[in-house]
C-alpha cells in the first residue's frame, strides 16, 4: 500500500462525513502498512467540541493497541490538524503525519484553525480568551506529589 | 462561590488523581455559579493520549448540556492548558479560563507542555514531527461539497 492510498482512505471518509451530516474532516492511522483506527468529525452528532478526525482517530487507535503511546504508527489526516489535534498528535508520539487540505484551506470555508493558531502564539495576556492565574502556591502541591511518587506511570 | 473556592475544587481534584494513579491534573466548569462538570487526567488508566483534564471536562459539560458549544461557561484548572487542551477550549468558546500550575513547572516535572507549544509555534518543515502534504487537488472536493451544503450545522 502506498501513502497515497491511506490518504485517498481519509479523503473517503472526509467526503462520506459531509454525506453524513459531520464536518469535512477523516483520518486513519496505519501501522507496519496497515489501518488500525480511523476517525470522522462528530462535534455537531455527539455533541462534543472535541470530537475531531484526528482525536478520535488517535484515541480508536490507543483503545485497540491497549496503549497511550502509538510509536510506530502514522497518521493521514484529510485536513492539517487544528492546535487541539496537532497537540494529541504530539501526546500520541505519532511517528510521522501526512495531510491533504491546508489551515488556510480551512479558514477559508469558515473554520477556526488559523485563528487558533495565532492565539496560542500569544502570551496569556494577549489573547481573545480572557484568563488569570490563581492559587498557583496551592496547585503545585499535586505537582510535588507526583514528582516524589515513586510507582507513577509517566506518559 | 468566589473563583478561589472553585480553584480549590480543580486542585482537590488534581490532588485526589495522584492518589488515584492518575496524572496530577484536575478541572471544572462552571456555569451561573455551579459546577456543571469535572474532569481529571485518565491518560494512563484509560490507554488515551487525549484524556487530560481539560478535555475530559468539556467533553462532561458538553454531554451534560447537550450542545458543542459552551459560551456561557467558565473553566477553572489545576495547571495552564497544554495546546490540545487550549485548543479545545477555544473550540468550545468557554467564556474565560483560570488556571493555578503554569506550563513551566509542567515542564519542571516532567511533562511535555512546553516542548509542544515551541513546536507548533514553528513551520511544519521546521518541527521535530515529520510531515508532509499530499493530495491536496483530491482533499479539497470535500470542503467545497460542506461549503455549498445548505443544511449544514456550522459550529
Amino acid at each position: 500500500m502506498t501513502k497515497e492510498y491511506f490518504m485517498r482512505e481519509a479523503i473517503r471518509l472526509s467526503e462520506e462525513n459531509v454525506k453524513n451530516g459531520g464536518g469535512p474532516f477523516g483520518a486513519v492511522i496505519v501501522k507496519d502498512g496497515e489501518i488500525i483506527a480511523t476517525g470522522v468529525n462528530n462535534v455537531t452528532r455527539h455533541c462534543d467540541p472535541t470530537s475531531h478526525a484526528e482525536v478520535n482517530a488517535i484515541r480508536n487507535a490507543a483503545s485497540k493497541l491497549g496503549t497511550f503511546n502509538l510509536e510506530g504508527c502514522e497518521i493521514y489526516t484529510s485536513c492539517e490538524p487544528c492546535p487541539m489535534c496537532l497537540g494529541a498528535i504530539y501526546w500520541a508520539h505519532l511517528d510521522r503525519m501526512y495531510y491533504g487540505n491546508t489551515k488556510t484551506d480551512a479558514k477559508n470555508i469558515g473554520f477556526d484553525d488559523s485563528f487558533i493558531y495565532e492565539e496560542i502564539d500569544l502570551s496569556p495576556e494577549e489573547r481573545r480568551l480572557k484568563s488569570e492565574r490563581l492559587l498557583g502556591d496551592e496547585a503545585i502541591r499535586a505537582f510535588k506529589e507526583w514528582d516524589i511518587k515513586e510507582d507513577k506511570i509517566e506518559y
